[in-house]
């Protein structure tokens, strides 16, 4: 078998379903969507519904669901949290089934729909998850989220950590230029990952609005071995 | 008067013209139409006439003008060379109106329409075009134009370059996560370059067509002082 194909990419509007009908795509949204998706597994949440509209996660309250809500970092007035990563307590999580509204989310999920596998990465779940997908004989397409369709920092890094791994492996090849430059960028970043992503854009957002309690914690590896992957739709521990 | 604003935008699926009306933007295309178009002034060209479509291109050629004509990297029958800045002598362009078949370039053109001002940035002409850029009291936007719509490294390796020179005016800010991630890559690339841009995938695709020639060419600083700008469409040396 010939090496597998490692691809990065940058910002969902870069994002080119038709290229990636075989592969694996990496769902990485550090900040903070997919660290919150890890840390609700890791303490036994059974599965999280993606709904794009407000209307729909309404809905979905108004029927018992546990629901988690922002818009642009506010906590949505019906929800029962939002999506810091520390709101996903085990308390609140374990055995439930969470809706989870982000209207960016959810529309990455839909594109990358004709992939072979979706599955959500971060640094909480990056050994893990790098093993999984070489234990797998699959292309991989690491998925940035970015902001808003544009490029960041912080979910560009994480790929690059997880295109070392995959690289490491020496079973896959990259003629990406995005895989390349992820790769760079993580190697200016590793040995101090708070002091580099201190520069990010998404990092003073959060600090702006008091958000950024969690980013230490969302930049810390192995906080989990939970395997988020979708499943018609909705996210499920690969496990179970 | 505060800090100018300097942006970058890593693909032309990322440009949001709406934000950038009151900039100057900056096409960087270095491998090799903005290369090959800070060559055709410093070399005597009068002026540059994108085009988008080959018939377009013929048209042209058929009324007389001078055809420079590829698509992915082969010569068009009738034109008169094709894109390597090599072709652009002064023997061959000097006093002459160019018709330069392009369509990304023309594409990324009208993209740009309603900005302040559209210049053309290459290593050829870094530092004339960070001092001309300087100079104005503006926004600026690095607009990378990649490959087929995907981020490229060398294109963000120079507008790293150009990051460095502005902001190292103290003249501007930014809290765009592409300028730092340009300016990091610059300043992994900085010490060698030819050595750095060897891993790009453009540099494969030239060699294996056999137009590596022009590489390390396009990679030299200051060959010109040529401030290419588009005026009504058309390219024309902004000292003219």
């Amino acid at each position: 078998m010939g090496l597998r194909k490692l691809e990065t990419c940058l910002s969902p509007a870069l994002y080119e379903a038709d290229l990636h009908s075989g592969s694996i795509v990496v769902i990485i949204d550090i900040l903070r969507a997919s660290s919150a998706i890890c840390t609700a597994f890791e303490n036994g949440a059974v599965s999280i519904i993606p709904v794009a509209e407000v209307h729909e996660a309404k809905e979905y309250k108004s029927r018992g669901y546990l629901v988690a809500a922002e818009r642009d970092g506010f906590v949505l007035d019906f929800a029962d949290f939002g999506n810091s990563p520390f709101n996903f307590t085990q308390e609140k999580v374990s055995g439930k089934t969470i809706v989870y509204s982000t209207t960016n989310g959810t529309g990455i999920i839909k594109m990358a729909s004709s992939a072979s596998a979706i599955t959500v990465g971060s640094f909480l779940n990056i050994s893990a998850l790098a093993e999984w997908l070489i234990a797998r004989e699959k292309d991989v397409v690491l998925f940035c989220a970015g902001w808003k369709n544009r490029f960041n920092l912080e979910d560009t890094v994480c790929a690059g950590a997880f295109a070392e791994r995959l690289m490491n492996s020496r079973l896959y090849s990259t003629i990406c230029d995005s895989t390349l430059a992820a790769l760079d960028l993580w190697a200016l970043a590793k040995n101090d990952l708070p002091g580099y992503i201190e520069k990010a854009a998404q990092r003073s957002r959060l600090k702006n609005k008091g958000l950024d309690d969690c980013l230490h914690f969302c930049l810390t590896p192995d906080f989990t071995r939970k395997i988020p992957v979708i499943k018609n739709g909705i996210l499920v521990d690969n496990n179970l």
